[in-house]
C-alpha cells in the first residue's frame, strides 16, 4: 500500500489553487508521498509549466483523470475539483478502495435536495453523500478515524463554524441572532479567469458578492444546526478583500446572559484544548488574517459590548490551507490515525 | 470678502490626506480661491515639498496657525487638524467673524460628557459646540444654509447613517437590532507614521481594530437617535483593508414587516430625490468602494432575506472625499446658499 | 458641426479602460460633448452596466459600430480599439470627413512592413499610413494642428520619448548607448480576462514580460531615429507592477560630456518651456508615479554618476491618461486650435 | 556545546523582519534550536507580542544584548542588527569564542574607508574586518567551511551578482557595460516606521530611492572586480515595488561576443552544477517574484537580443530569505559542514 512505508497520495485538480497548495504542504509531510497529479485540461503537460514556481521542486507530468489508473497509483486520492465534478467521480474513486478527501463541496450538504437549491446542480447518490464524514476536524475529529471518504470543509464554513460553535454549544448566544460578516482574499475564487478576478477591478477595490446566495450558507446552517439541537438560520454577508489569501469571519450574536471577553477566552481555550491548530487570542487582541498566512492555523479573538449585549468574534484563517488543502491533510491524517499536526508544522509567513 | 468675486479660503491642517484633499478639491471649485495653507509643523516650506504631485499646480509656503491672519487672508476656514486642537481654535477663528467648516470631530457630539468619555479630551465650550451644525447634507442640509460654523461628519458616520437613516426615518427596521461592519481604506488614519500603517503590516493583511470603542461611535448614535426618536445604540465594527481609500459600511437590521429589495430602492431614492451624490443602485447590484473613488458619491445598495427577515444595506464612500474634504466642501457650498454640487463634479477614477 | 457650439466627440472601444476614461476626462471639457459611445460586443447595453461607476454621471446606451452612424453623430471620433481593427475602421472613418484620434497603435509606424513585423497583422493602407500624425504632444505639437488625422502615441513611448529627447537632440547623450527599464501597472494590458491579468498571479508579484518584442519597441526607435537623425537602437525592457495605474521608464545613457543634474534640469525645463504637462523635478528630487496618477502630466527626474558617466531619467506618467485618453484630448485641443489643456486641468489623486 | 545535539543558537534583532525570519526557519531545522532571542529595545517582552503570529508557535520573553549571556547560551549568534551596531557587537562576540553570521552589513566591504564613504559610520576594526568571510554561498561556499565568522551578503549584492557572475566570470559580457535596474517589496527597508514606508504612501505607487547612492553599490563591486580580476564599476539603482517581499534584479550588459540564450542558459546551468537554489530557467522563461517568495531560491532568466548585442539579465530572490535569513542559514550550514540544503526546504508559497 505504500512507497517506502509512504501512502501514495494523487491530487485531481492539481492545476488550481487548492492541488498547487496541497503539493507544497505535502511535499514535507513525512508519511505521504504524490505519485499522481492530475488535471483533466491539462494532462500530459509538465506540472511547472503552469506553476514555474515548482521547478526543480516537484516536477512530473500531469495525468488525466482515470479512476482505474489512480487506484494503480494512489492510496488516498484528493478531490479538488470545481463542484459537480466530484459527485461523479468519488463513486467511483470509493467503489476502486481508494480513500477519498474530497474538497469540492459536493458532499458536505446530506439533504441532496438542499444542495440543489443552493448549487444549482443534481445532488450526488444519497449513498455515497450520507457516507461522507463531514471533516471539521477539531469539532469532528473523533468521526474521521478509520473512515474512507472525508468531506473537506468549505473556507468560510471553517472559519465561521470554529468562531462560533463553542459560544452556542454552550448556550451563550442566541441561535436566531447570529450575523456573519465575511471577507476573503482573492484567491478563494479559483484560477479560473474572469473580469470578476482582473487584478485592475479588485485592486483598491472592497466590495459584497453573493449575498445570502452563497453555497456556503447551508454547510453553515446544516452544522450549526446540529450543535444547537435546533434549526439555525444565519445572515451571511461575503466580500472579496483587495488580497490574496486569508479570511476573516466577523461573528454577531447576543448573550443569553453576561459574560465577559474573559470568560469566551477560557470557554473557547478548554473546548480546543489539545488541538494545536486553534488559537485564542488573549483579552484585546484580535487576530489580522496575516498572522495565520501559509500556516494551518485558525486564530480567534472576541470583543463584548455591555452596552449593547453582543459579543463579535474575530476568527481568521489562510483560506488555501485551514480552508482547503492543509485541512485536507489534517483529515488524512486523523483518517489514518496519525498525529494531526503531521506535516502540517508550518509557521506563519509575517511579513 | 472675495478676490475676483471669490470667496477666499484657509485651510488648517494642510499637510494631512484631509487638508490636501481639500486643496485637489478646491483647485477645481469656480467660486472658492485657496489664499491660505497652513500647518503648525511645517510653517514656512513650501508645500510641494511633502506633496511634489502639487508641483506646478498649486505651489505655495505654508502658514502658520495664526487666526489672525486667517482673518486679514480668509473669509473662510476648513480646520483639518487631529482632534483636540479644533476645540481650541475654533472658538477664536468665530470670534474673529470667520466661517468654519471644522473636519475634526471635536464639535460633532452635543453632549461634552460623551466628547469627553470617547475622545479622551477635555471637551470644548459648550456654546460653541451647540452653534455647531452637523453637516450630514443630505439628511440635515437645511440647517446649513446661512450659517458660519458647520460640524463635518465623520467618515464612518457618512457612510453608515446615509445608509440606514432613511430606513429607520420611515420605520422599516428595528432600531435594537442594527450592526454596523465597516471597512476603510488606511487613509483614514491619517499621514502620521506608526507601526499600524507600515506597508508591510497592512498589505495582504485583513484586520479589525477600536472594535466597540471607535470615536464615531456616538456620532453614529446621536444622529440615529435623533432620526428614531428614541435612544439607539449600535454595535459598530471598524476594520482596516490593504488599500489607501474607500469605506464600505455593511449594516444589518431586522425588518418591521415584509419589504423587498425593490421597496427599499424606491424608499431611498424618493428619500434622496434631488440630492445627487446619492445613487441608490437598482435591484441585485452592490456598490464596491472603487465605484465613488475620487469622487463624492455615496453609493447605497441592499439585500433582503425573507429567510432571516433583515436587511442588509452596503453603502460605499471615498473616505477622504465624501467622507472629509468633498462634504467639508459641500457644506460650504449650502452655507453660501450655493448649488450643493458647485465644484464637486468629479467623475469616479476607475479603474 | 456642433451642440451648442460643442464638438460632438464619438468613442469606439467605450467598454475597454482607454474608452472608459476618455468618458472620464471628457465630462470636464467645455467644448466636447459625447454623442456616441460605441462597443461592438455589447451594443445595445447601457454603458454603466459594465461600469457601475458611471451611474447617475453619463449614462446612455451602448452604440454598435457603424461608420454612417458616426458621421450623423459627431465631428470626431476616438478609436481606442485593439491592434488591427482601427486598421480597418479609420480609413472609413476620415473619407466619411470625420476627424479621428486613433488610439490603437495601428498608425504610429510610417513603415508598414515594420509594422507587420511587431504587430503581425497587415498594415494599414499605405496611404492613410503616411497621413497619420503622430501625435506626442510637447514634441510634435505644431504638426497637429489644423489635420484630421492623429495617432495618439503608446503609453511605454509617450513615457520614455519625453525623458529621452531633449538630451538626444541636444547630442548630450550616445544614442547606441540608451537603455531603458520600463514599469507598468496591469491596466495598461486592458480589460480583456487572461491569467495574466489574475489579481492572485499578478498581486505581491514582480515580473517581466515580453522583453525585446514589445510592439512599442519600434515606434520608440522611429521617433528617436528622426530626432537623431541617424538610426536608434534601445535595449528597451518592460514589467508589471502590481498596481492598476502608472508607468516609469527609467532610461540609462552614456554622456558625450560631462553634465550635471542641474545642467539636464535647465536643458529639459528649457525644452519644455510652455509646455504644462511636463514637470521638471529639481535637483536631487525622483518622480513617482503616484505624483502622476489620475492627471495629464509627465514627470521627470535626474540622476547623472559622475563615477560610470552615465545619466538615469526617471520619467513617470498616467499610462491612462497622459499615456492614453489624456494624450489624445491633448491632441483634440492641438487638432482644434484649442489650449492644449482645456479639459485637462485634474490635478494629481493623492495619496 | 549542543541541546540534545543541537546547535544553540542567539538571534540579536529579532524584532526586525530579518530576525524574526530567521525564528520561521529555523523552526524547522532538525540541527539547530534557537536558545536566545535578543533585542536592545525590547528585553524582557515576550516575542509574540510584536509578533501575535509565533502565539504558540515560538513563544519566549527577549533578552537583552549582553555577550556575555549570550556565550551562556548559545553556540552561533546571527546578528541581524542595524549597520553600525554589530560593527561594536561582533569583535566581542568572536572574542567569547562564538560563531557569527552578521547580517547587518557592517563587515561586507573589506576596504573600511570605503564602508566610511557609503555607510557614513566609523568602519569595524580592520582585523575583524579581514576575518569576515563574505557569504555568497554559490560562489564563494567552499571558503565558509569551518570559519567562525561570516558576514551575510545584503539582499540587491545576492540577486544581482548571482546573475552577473558566471557571464563575468566566462568573460561573455563586457565589464565596463554593466547596468542593473533593481526592484525591491518594502520589507527591505525594515520594520522602522517613517512617512517613506506609509501604505498610503506605498500602495499603488512606483518609485525610487537612493540612485547611485546605495549602501550595497561597493558590495557589488568588490566583489565584480574580484571575480573579473580588473575594477568594476556599475551602474546601480533600486526601485520600490508596492509588494512586500521579492527582489528583481534586471541586469544589462554587452556582449564580447555573439551568444544565445541557449548559451547562457548552459553556462549558468553548468556554473550552478550542485547547486539547488539557484533555478536557471529555460530559453523564453522569465523568472517573477512570487515564484520564489517564502522560500530559498534565486531563479534567473535571459533575454539576448541580437540587434543590440546585449543580454538583460532576471534574477530574483525572496529579500527576506535569500536576502537575508535563508542564506543566514545556509551559511551556518556550510560553516558546520552541514548540507547546505538542511532545514531550508521550504516550497514557494504560491499563490
Amino acid at each position: 500500500m505504500t512507497v517506502e512505508g509512504k501512502v501514495r497520495a494523487a491530487i485531481v485538480g492539481s492545476t488550481g489553487y487548492g492541488g498547487v497548495e496541497l503539493i507544497r504542504l505535502l511535499q514535507g509531510h513525512p508519511k505521504v508521498e504524490i505519485t499522481s497529479v492530475i488535471s483533466s485540461s491539462s494532462a500530459g503537460a509538465p506540472i511547472e509549466e503552469g506553476f514555474p514556481h515548482l521547478t526543480g521542486v516537484f516536477t512530473r507530468n500531469l495525468d488525466g483523470v482515470d479512476a482505474r489508473e489512480m487506484k494503480e497509483r494512489a492510496d488516498v486520492v484528493f478531490t479538488a475539483t470545481p463542484s459537480g465534478v466530484s459527485a461523479k467521480l468519488v463513486p467511483e474513486l470509493l467503489e476502486a478502495g481508494l480513500k477519498v478527501v474530497d474538497l469540492s463541496g459536493d458532499f458536505r450538504l446530506k439533504d441532496g435536495a438542499e444542495y440543489e437549491r443552493w448549487y444549482k446542480h443534481p445532488a450526488p447518490q444519497d449513498e455515497v453523500l450520507q457516507q461522507a464524514v463531514y471533516g471539521l476536524c477539531e469539532v469532528f475529529g473523533d468521526r474521521a478515524a478509520g473512515v474512507d471518504f472525508i468531506s473537506n470543509p468549505g473556507c468560510y464554513p471553517t472559519a465561521t463554524l470554529l468562531g462560533l460553535i463553542p459560544a452556542l454549544q454552550a448556550g451563550w448566544i442566541k441561535p436566531e441572532s447570529i450575523i456573519v460578516d465575511a471577507k476573503s482574499g482573492v484567491s478563494g475564487a479559483g484560477r479560473g479567469v474572469n473580469l470578476g478576478v482582473h487584478y485592475a477591478e479588485i485592486n483598491e477595490n472592497f466590495k459584497a458578492y453573493k449575498v445570502n446566495k452563497h453555497q456556503h450558507i447551508p454547510e453553515i446552517e446544516q452544522t450549526l444546526t446540529e450543535i444547537a439541537g435546533e434549526p439555525v438560520i444565519v445572515t451571511f454577508t461575503t466580500h472579496l478583500v483587495p488580497m490574496t489569501r486569508g479570511i476573516m469571519a466577523t461573528s454577531y450574536a447576543s448573550l443569553n446572559d453576561t459574560y465577559s471577553e474573559q470568560d469566551f477566552i477560557e470557554l473557547y481555550r478548554n473546548y480546543y484544548k489539545g488541538r494545536s491548530f486553534v488559537r485564542v487570542r488573549s483579552a484585546g487582541i484580535l487576530p489580522a488574517t496575516k498572522e495565520v498566512s501559509g500556516s494551518n492555523y485558525c486564530d480567534i479573538g472576541f470583543a463584548v459590548d455591555p452596552r449593547t449585549g453582543r459579543v463579535t468574534i474575530f476568527s481568521v484563517i489562510d483560506n488555501l490551507v485551514k480552508g482547503a488543502a492543509g485541512q485536507a491533510i489534517q483529515n488524512l491524517n486523523l483518517m489514518m490515525g496519525w498525529e494531526e499536526t503531521l506535516g502540517l508544522g508550518y509557521t506563519p509567513v509575517y511579513p
